[in-house]
């Protein structure tokens, strides 16, 4: 085995006894990981080092920014200024985006949700939605961009060309136990939201024994890392570390989640459930420079403008 | 990612977190390795996490056995009582294992060498015999105990059916920077000692700058866990650890080094050379229970008894 500067040996080498690894030998991973260069066994071999030694923020930074720009960029605020993207760690039973979005679209402030599939032991947004029946969720970036110019909302599925490195390093981490690593966890949230580039980020990590960080401590430290990281690549964020010890509302499950939705938004709904999900879209309204009293958010799903962006 | 108790996850999680793995869970990763239901990503994730946390004496012991029964057992001291086996782990221009093996078999101690391939930038003692033209190194459990009974000595390389799950490990460390785990070594060398059944084994531990384990203090571990573990598995075993600072002998190469061999069969040799493998000759022989003397081994030599062996 010839180890020359940058090859993966060296690379592995280096994080396997702890060191801190250059922006360079970041990039390198994730070119590998793009390219085909590195195979299955060198990426998770870095990718349990990475968890037993962990990545400072520089390194967390860096793998950001490679995995974004190992693909796609949609930039979706240049077309729509002040898009919001909002992300959940995911737990049994949330459903507070499809609530969230046509709320935040009906007060005027445009949503671009990137959803993902099942993590763990809970469904993705994605898996709920296409529970309906004719529901694309495929979208591209010219038809996101006149989605939101319509219905002031857009929910799509990372497609294959949204960061590719990250779906690689995703499929792996699920099988080699690095699914739990923070730095992992965030890079891979940040470098999907990155390529879609909304202007703003809200975060709602989940606590709690049906949440995937079930220990309180560590979803916080998920919360800073997201929202520092976020920041330090120059874009606004915030997030909020919600309880989700109970499955939130009454039902879980694909389709029983989305009727429960249409519920909420003709103004029934759990109260838990709507807490989160009201306390998230004040966060961002503010975050948007756009304070809202609780009554006019309650006011637009009364009225039914809420419901209505949801069907549209 | 549903963790059941023995699943691949649960057991990678584990050694990640620096547990001490029980006998069933090294026996699970084995199992996986040879049925192939653990994938190299797995497996991959399984030696990091156990190169930077370590396998304590049990770990090795159980990972060894394990990788032994994972293929053929040859059991040679059952049909050749006595019978002896040397490894090095090589260097520059080792060359004792071709002139230590025939001057034993001069002496009466049958010797059964499974010799190996390259490993880092050193050839195995295979790639050199093989640079003879028409000589036949896969030779199978039959042809080796006629061997052992006609000539006293057999060089052979580990077939595929000789510890199988240790050639899935050796190929995966070899690019996942996990080369340099003892307890990885250790259990890969021993497994295919025990699968060939020797009485007697002696290790060969080379130490300086041209050796793979260049540090001093860490080739006495390395010698000090090879024959630890060895004899917990009911072995007779014994350890030099040589120097390697310098190319041993005066050729590097794999048929000039087999021409050197000719040369010390012959009454020549270098000093430094021929010193080391008079060294691990007296060792095997008193282990054997012959003690023998140094003038008595230099007669073999210089009566063409070894070289005749190596000829036949």
């Amino acid at each position: 085995m010839i180890a020359s500067e940058d090859s993966p040996y060296r690379i592995l080498e280096r994080k396997r006894d702890g060191c801190v690894l250059e922006e360079s030998e970041i990039q390198a991973v994730v070119d590998g990981a793009t390219d085909g260069s590195w195979d299955d066994s060198q990426i998770s071999a870095f990718l349990m080092a990475a968890t037993i030694r962990g990545l400072n923020a520089e390194e967390t930074r860096s793998l950001t920014v490679a995995m974004y720009e190992s693909g796609e960029r949609w930039d979706l605020s240049a077309a729509v200024p002040g898009v919001v993207d909002k992300h959940s760690t995911g737990g049994v039973g949330d459903k507070v985006s499809m609530i969230l979005a046509p709320l935040l679209a009906a007060c005027g402030v445009p949503v671009a949700k990137l959803t993902g599939r099942g993590l763990g032991h809970t469904g993705g947004t994605a898996d709920k939605l296409e529970s309906i029946p004719g529901l694309r969720l495929n979208i591209d970036r010219k038809r996101a961009v006149e989605l939101l110019g319509d219905v002031g909302m857009v929910v799509t599925v990372a497609s294959a060309e949204i960061a590719p490195a990250d779906k690689r390093l995703y499929a792996l981490r699920d099988v080699t136990a690095t699914v739990e690593s923070l730095p992992l966890v965030v890079s891979s949230i940040l470098s999907k939201k990155l390529a879609l580039g909304a202007s703003n980020l809200i975060f709602d990590v989940k606590t709690g024994n049906g949440a995937f960080f079930a220990d309180e401590m560590e979803a916080s430290s998920l919360a800073t890392l997201l929202v520092r990281t976020a920041k330090a690549l120059g874009r606004n964020a915030s997030a909020l570390v919600t309880d989700m010890s109970q499955p939130l509302g009454n039902w879980s499950g694909s389709s029983c989640e989305v009727i429960e939705v249409l519920d909420c938004l003709g103004g029934g709904g759990d109260a838990a459930l709507m807490e989160v999900t009201l306390s998230l879209c004040e966060q961002l309204l503010a975050q948007a420079g756009q304070a809202v009293e609780r009554q006019t958010l309650l006011e637009k799903i009364s009225s039914g403008e809420a419901r209505e962006r949801f069907e549209r």
